[in-house]
């Protein structure tokens, strides 16, 4: 499995992903699920779960359509967010069902997160399906997931809303990454980082994390110490003498 | 869905059910998946997730059994925990293909956590699986879940080793607890709430606790307090001006 994570606040958007691929418990391997495409009027970042070829196919896709001279859709092409979306969508249902499988019996899709900003729009965030259409997150809890979704929900839960800083709302994406490949062996690090700080020109930060670097081991271990230090502060039972 | 979680530390034992059954989204209703039994030299407490009628006939032949009196095994005639997971298992299997009932087709194992002391021996802590088989949690992370289990997780896996006091251990299932039903519809309050104190004769609490009782609440707002506590006490990132 894979975990993602794509939030979208008041001050710009965060996107985590982790890099464990496996097929099969004994056959794990270590692949970047992150594109980033920071170029002209607008910087990209897409993290990808699902079936690795079809992650991958849709990556190099878009890759070789930002070379074509033959005027078709690319990244740099579309006009809005919108439009990036659906794009990523139709590359997805395209190499989802290559030629020659029975898609009778394999379904091969692929999810996505595709956030970002074009110089005089809105930043966006978009969570594209397998079946090639896409939403946005909800205004009140504007936060996309994919892949093993759960174990890192509560926290995202409680502390993310449109308002939460982006430096906060990046410390809980790294938290909530981290209590995701603690309790799930199927996502594991190095974890791609990426922050874009609404209008600006650049990603704040792309960095590769592994859980012994410094800005993540900070702030996950101080999260481990900070709830033994809520816990120490909680209310005694009655019952508890 | 369910949640279930049963705690042992050296302290004691500590068991939380929810109360939400589930047959499709527009078919909820409320029913208590915890059974205790306070007699004699011996404390016992169930919590089950699964198929509600498989759980309910478990239940309902552990009760039989107690008031037969043809000499049968029961929850009082039982030697140790181990012979009380075996028993349980065995209903489990017996009630899980009821005569009539297409076992190519349908599937309606129930999964029991079941816990408690019997005088002069320790306190123990078993897991019983749809197939009538048990196990008892690791030594290093003496926790068991059942039924929607990742959410409540991460909690359980920072917090939860054999030292950490009762009172904590409690605390941290009720967390674990919230978090899951605060991110999944289909496990919901009241909360069964139970807690044996090693070598107690009898259960410290049993409470069937609603979100706003002040057990409950006092916990959970103040958890949510902490985490902006902690989140405040966070080192800034480079790039956060």
């Amino acid at each position: 499995m894979t975990y993602c994570i794509g939030i979208k606040t008041n001050e710009g958007l965060v996107f985590a992903s982790d890099s464990r691929t496996n097929a099969g418990l004994d056959n794990v391997n270590i692949y970047s699920k992150m594109m980033t495409h920071d170029v002209g009027d607008r910087t990209i970042v897409i993290v990808t779960s699902g079936n690795l070829g079809t992650s991958q196919a849709v990556f190099k896709s878009i890759e070789k359509d930002l070379k074509s001279s033959s005027g078709i859709m690319n990244l740099n092409t579309c006009s809005d967010f919108e439009q990036i979306a659906s794009y990523v969508g139709s590359l997805n249902i395209e190499h989802s069902a290559p030629q020659g499988i029975n898609t009778d019996n394999v379904l091969l899709g692929s999810t996505f997160i595709v956030g970002g900003q074009i110089k005089g729009q809105h930043h966006e965030l978009y969570l594209v399906y397998p079946q090639g259409n896409y939403i946005r997150p909800a205004d009140s809890k504007p936060y996309l997931v994919i892949g093993e979704v759960k174990y890192g929900k509560p926290i995202l839960d409680r502390v993310i809303k449109p308002t939460v800083s982006i430096g906060d709302a990046s410390r809980c994406a790294l938290i909530s990454m981290d209590s995701t490949l603690k309790s799930d062996l199927t996502v594991g690090p190095p974890i791609d980082f990426a922050v874009l700080k609404k209008d600006a020109d650049k990603l704040s930060t792309l960095e590769c994390l592994n859980v012994s670097d410094d800005n993540y081991a900070k702030v996950c271990n101080q999260w481990s110490e900070g709830i033994f230090k809520v816990f120490d502060s909680f209310p005694r039972f009655d019952w508890e003498k």
